[in-house]
């Protein structure tokens, strides 16, 4: 059996102990912050000592699909070609769902450490990320929010939610991230994976800020499972897929600027595509709004592009406009799946399309969300000392793997 | 009598009823939002349906100092002069504290409207700002911090302490805050001025978080006593000097970039000079970090200049550099109390001169801090209906007095 494996174009260490790499979904560093002041992560405070915390940069567009499989894959979005949930399909003129794995242009390290003879195990919350995360793995794979479905044949395991003793939890709920991690300590325990890969749902950070007792309440549940995880003897390496910024005014209004209306009333209809990739069959919590949009043009015109630009880069919380060609190469986007423009919404503004597409009654609190550069930072967290970081690197998220495994002291 | 003034180019009517604007110091608007949430602000809460709750851009550096005199003003610093608690001058090498009124290049509305013959009263938290915002003002004028100092002839009032019945406040604490609104309200009840300015401390907003208990608590304080004001008659116009961010990493670990320390270690020592103008006496809870620094260059060589902002550009943590030109024109600064280069911190950094003058024993809590881009957004709050504003015009917090005064339905 070889010592090492190199997937798109990094090589990777086989790992020497079981090591759990978590993606806590919307983790602003702030969270965690918060948590340990108020004495409700006492595991993830004593990391100071033992492990090592830093601070890495997650792909924008700061959206889950694209960031968890730029982890799994240890490649941008450019390499993998996930960059949000949707994208617009200009030869049969339709908006295409990335969320099936055909759309997946590059191999996962899981799978390729199950090729290598690794045991592998994933664990979602949501399902809709199982798809894409499992592509080509022989190893465990399922989704807390689909437990009650899980078969040996498909999801390489059954028996699931009798061993986790927990009942299916609401796909809007803190619980269904517990889930995935008294899954992930029952497959610890018992399957001992070699490399298993836990993800769970922002639910909780869009609705409720750093510091207040939700939020505390929830981290306080996982720095439990990560103390015990721990304890089994893993190697840990938590990250996040994005932060989580307040997108409201003093009164808990949403800062909302609808793109497709004011390009509308500017241009007229049908001379632009709004496509927000933030869209999902679960917007419940944020309305399917976030603060990074991309805009097709019926004209392939230079000086109409230009124009449009300059018309989205004057509007009050706009952060910046980028034609493709930037915003592939500064984000490390496929090209061919954004469109001619990418907007981006300061920190505290979403991007919406058409008034009336959204559905804001979900929102019974107010807005939270992500997409955009504003909730760039996210956490790198190992419970053990790591090498060679002096500092000068810019670390991703998508690193997490590589220090996990390459660089343990 | 005249109906209004012009000051500094901006006409103003005459208050028609006593009108206060409150600057919170560091009000991030999420305090409000989160305290909101909590049910502990039930009055700014109510006024979403009476009143008017807009966001506004304070000026960067996003400090005290340049934004209560850009209120005052009503003109940014480019017009008062006053960018920040020092400035470096480079005929006599030293570094020069602004805090006193002769740096003060712009008359305020306040002097202008007591010139006027209108009552004017100004109670500030920290005496250090009183210099400035009662220069040339013929009314009330004293700090929270040396009320017990307070004499008619000096101030114009006395006996100030019997009358609010608080002790003098330390100057590290929420109660220092609370003196001011209790001063305002005796001297509404009492001497009932046509315009009254109150200024507070952010001592709790460095400490705090939003929503958490002490920050709710502190609100809820604000919140009672703004109440009151309201059912005294009063026109409230609540605005804040500046927002607030943690700067620290997921355990709460300051995030600095020491830029003295990389310049001298780049360009060798005495090259070049990184002045703070959040330094001030009082720093015990911020270390003199904030996300804006201002650096001089011996040498006025523009290849040399090029050379140091690509280098300082270059470093993680830094969001942007400005020529002296740049952010002359960006920020509307004074360019003879700038340096050749600013320098921006990201929204979780803060930039530090030279490791070993930070004295940052004072940080018992995780640093929060301000002085970026990423703290320019503030709420600007009304307890009437407002008319004229169309969502086009970017309002500021030195519009401030503008709407409360020009703006009432």
């Amino acid at each position: 059996m070889t010592q090492q494996i190199t997937v798109n174009s990094r090589t990777y260490q086989l790992p020497s102990a079981p090591t759990i790499v978590v993606c806590v979904d919307g983790c602003e560093q702030e969270y965690i912050n918060q948590a340990i002041l108020a004495g409700k992560a006492p595991f993830l405070a004593s990391l100071r000592s033992f492990g090592t915390v830093l601070t890495g940069d997650c792909v924008v567009p700061s959206f889950t699909n694209p960031n968890n499989l730029s982890i799994v894959t240890g490649a941008p979005p450019s390499v993998h070609g996930i960059c949000g949930n949707f994208f617009f399909d200009e030869e049969t003129q339709t908006e295409v769902l990335m969320n099936d794995a055909k759309y997946l242009r590059a191999p996962t390290i899981l799978a390729e450490m199950a090729r290598a003879g690794q045991r592998v195990a994933v664990v979602t919350a949501k399902d809709k990320l199982r798809s894409l995360l499992g592509h080509r793995l022989e190893g465990i794979c399922f989704s807390a929010e689909k437990a009650d479905e899980v078969t040996r044949q498909e999801h390489g395991i059954d028996n699931i939610l009798a061993r986790v003793g927990m009942p299916v939890p609401s796909v809007y709920s803190a619980e269904l991230s517990e889930f995935v991690f008294a899954a992930g300590l029952s497959l610890l325990r018992e399957e001992r994976p070699d490399l298993m890969y836990l993800s769970t749902t922002d639910y909780v950070q869009h609705k409720h800020a750093p510091g207040t007792s939700e939020a505390n309440a929830f981290y306080a549940m996982m720095d439990d499972y990560l103390l015990r995880l721990h304890a089994e003897g893993a190697v840990l390496a938590l990250t996040a897929d994005h932060g989580m910024n307040a997108k409201t005014d003093a009164i808990g209004r949403p800062n909302i600027v609808f793109l497709q209306d004011r390009l509308d009333a500017q241009y007229g209809a049908r001379t632009t595509r709004v496509l927000l990739p933030i869209t999902d069959p679960y917007v419940v919590h944020h309305g399917a709004l976030g603060s990074y949009a991309t805009v097709y043009l019926r004209d392939h015109d230079e000086q109409k592009q230009r124009d449009v630009a300059a018309f989205l880069a004057a509007i009050n919380g706009v952060e910046a406009v980028l034609t493709r060609a930037q915003a592939s190469e500064r984000f490390e986007l496929p090209s061919d799946r954004i469109g001619e423009l990418v907007v981006l919404g300061e920190r505290l503004t979403v991007l919406g399309s058409a008034a009336d597409k959204h559905d804001l009654s979900g929102l019974t609190v107010p807005l939270r969300s992500h997409g955009g550069m504003s909730e760039q930072k996210v956490p790198l967290i190992f419970n053990r000392k790591l090498s060679g970081n002096d500092g000068t690197r810019r670390l991703r998220n998508f690193d997490v793997i590589d220090l996990a495994l390459n660089h343990l002291v």
